[in-house]
């Protein structure tokens, strides 16, 4: 692969699989673990039509590939976080395979069709316009909060996308998971399996994995909890399967 | 104490907590695990005026008395444990302390005044009508299934007893968690404490404890998961503990 041209304030970073490489801001927002946490919950069927809303730079996209999905589809409302994943899928030999679309969640019927996906993907922002600092950094801000678009937009676009059984895979915060059950219910969809992330296993949750189905009658598998340390500094051994590709 | 006359069938219990003893039936319903789980998870204050919907035999009154709480009342739609509960307070010297109704959590505004309670606690039947075998002994049946009283009225019945920023705490299933959700929301209550209980670390939950607020904002924390067992016939430290008082 030639190595991309780079815009000022860009670098490049190992994603953790397939040797594949994504190209990051310094000052805008990069993949933390929350995209890997969440791409290697979701259900994955290779020949599954798949859209990630909010997909930013791309790495969950990219993730969901290395786990054995043919293609997908990302909508970023970030021009530049459109055009630095569209650029890293090129680097890494996958433009055939990621499509990025620079648009607002609320505004889903504009860029996509409805019910023509099998799989729908979501790290939203998690906190409500009130709550906590809002960055100074626009990109920032845009992910972590709900300056845009809510919870209950992204679960909106992931119902409008879905087939029926379809499968909306999302990761949030725990403090929020009345309000997740509410506005999935509120779309047609219901939660069916949920996975708790711990920093360790005696602390309280500080993520939660959640896989909604379209169109599908109540009832929920909550599975093991995941936690990420085993003590300080050590690593979950499936976290560390994480990073080197889930093997 | 003086023996308490028995009943046909009905046979004595240690209730494991301050050397009280239970009267139970080995025909109808016992008290399980799920009974010490909600009565240990349950938030204590000791003057708290406390409700315990479908009270059974009594067991969860009695454990929360153990914890602390000075009185509380039970209501339970079979006379026979209403009966069996109300000669086990008195077998254990807790009469002034325990008192209980038979009566329909549907109608509990016949047995009980509105608002005037700061806690209420509810072990309810877990399984809709159509689901799984229904026990041919009936009191069986009515304290697993939704026969006579549904999660919605539990739910429902708790928000009518509670005060301004009362607590309502639950035992259920967590195939169940996005109902329970949407039945607090329904009666003007958020979930915001959940706790799962799985029966060993890395399997599903089987059940989920669940203590929500009247009038209180969103927002709940998910604390660390309780294991029943560390290995095959080898009880959690925390599970043991309850057992031997919560000590």
């Amino acid at each position: 692969m030639v190595p991309p041209e780079l815009q000022p304030g860009e670098r490049v970073d190992s994603l953790g699989v397939c040797d594949w490489r994504i190209i990051q801001s310094e000052a805008a927002f990069r993949f933390s673990i929350d995209a890997v946490l969440l791409a290697f919950f979701a259900t994955v069927r290779p020949r599954d039509r798949a859209v990630d809303l909010g997909s930013g730079t791309g790495a969950i996209t990219m993730l969901l590939l290395s786990r054995g999905l043919w293609s997908a589809a990302g909508l970023d409302s970030n021009a530049e976080l459109v055009d630095m994943a569209t650029r890293s899928a090129y680097w890494n030999g996958l433009s055939d395979r990621l499509q990025f679309v620079c648009g607002d969640v609320k505004e889903i019927r504009r860029y996509f069709s409805a019910g023509d996906y099998a799989m729908v993907t979501a790290n939203p922002p998690y906190r409500l316009p009130a709550s906590g600092r809002i960055s100074p950094v626009d990109a920032v801000a845009r992910a972590r909060h709900e300056t845009t678009a809510g919870l209950q937009d992204f679960v909106s676009a992931a119902a409008f996308l879905l087939q029926n059984r379809g499968r909306f895979a999302m990761i949030h915060l725990p403090e929020r998971l009345a309000d997740i059950c509410n506005a999935l219910r509120n779309a047609g969809m219901e939660p069916k399996r949920l996975r708790f992330v711990h920093p360790f296993a005696d602390r309280p949750a500080k993520m939660v994995l959640v896989e909604a189905a379209k169109g599908v009658k109540a009832g929920l598998t909550v599975l093991p909890p995941l936690a990420i340390y085993q003590a300080p500094g050590k690593y979950d051994p499936e976290i560390l399967s994480y990073y080197s590709g889930g093997k």
